[in-house]
């Protein structure tokens, strides 16, 4: 079940680098595409940073409703990551030809992808000479949002036999998060 | 064995989001910190982007030397990696205090740190307006290197039983890179 996370923990849905799902909607039109450049900038108000190349779809679409949701999808979403990162939204409807689940997001348009493990609904942050020079855009998270089974307490627990979330690394190649470790906490 | 990365796959030791350890050198003085905020940012030349916060040791070496090591730590290194993220280099000599054996850069002052997974000798693309708003710099790496061990033919290699990349979640929480996991390939 998506449950509220308190947005002064939202950074810890990203902290571990995991590739995203970006999802965006204007004007009747809604998107989704992968993006692996994506990780926390700012603890309270929480602040993201991602990449958005020139000329998506995605981009458009952000820059027109100042709006997006980032996903943290799940191992059980690999093959759909990958197939969303590949086509444009301009070319096919991405919801309608791999049958996507969503509903509209509480404080954006941009719809919320059903089957993730988080979701950070978020505003542009005008930032036009980042943008511009690397694609890079600063993000302000809203409202936060996990699946309980995944998240408890304020913090990831997954099981290793369950769904994770997962890990870019190139060309359809990733990798599930795996053990956890406890770091030594010296006095 | 430290190996050579060409450039152009630079990106690939950090899309999967793993935590870094920076250093930093200048005039005699050295340092080392945990960075969580790492991601690439541009495939060739590669850049890289990190967080560096205001005020910290490492911040002030970054500025004056124009250089740094971005470093992805093994499970091996999830202690250091927490102790050097807890105390500041003003106060510390963390390579004695820690122990840490270290060689020079090839291309830059700071020092390559033994044991890593995969090292990145970066050089400072002056971004004075995201350095001041949101301690965000922009790195562009001048020569990457490996563990051969772990990345073969391009790409990560990891044995379950072996040393893997971590990936921080929040204070001492961090999780080993997980198995591997092939998108299908659409046609």
């Amino acid at each position: 079940m998506r449950v509220p996370v308190p947005l002064a923990h939202a950074y810890r849905l990203f902290n571990h680098g995991p590739t995203a799902l970006v999802t965006t909607a204007h004007a009747g039109r809604t998107n989704v595409m992968a993006a692996s450049w994506v990780m926390p900038l700012d603890f309270e108000p929480p602040k993201f940073a991602a990449v958005v190349a020139a000329n998506t779809f995605t981009r458009e679409l952000l820059l027109a409703s100042g709006e997006c949701v980032l996903h943290a999808p799940t191992t059980a979403q690999t093959d759909l990551t990958m197939a969303v990162g590949t086509h444009s939204g301009r070319e096919i409807d991405k919801f309608a030809v791999h049958g996507l689940a969503s509903e509209r997001g509480t404080h954006v348009q941009a719809p919320l992808l059903a089957g993730c493990a988080a979701w950070l609904e978020c505003r542009r942050v005008p930032e036009p000479d980042s943008e511009q020079r690397h694609d890079l855009f600063v993000l302000e998270c809203v409202a936060a949002w996990a699946d309980d089974t995944l998240w408890q307490k304020g913090e990831w627990h997954f099981a290793a036999s369950g769904p994770r979330t997962i890990h870019h690394c190139k060309g359809g190649l990733f990798f599930a998060t795996g053990e956890r470790l406890q770091a030594r906490r010296e006095s």
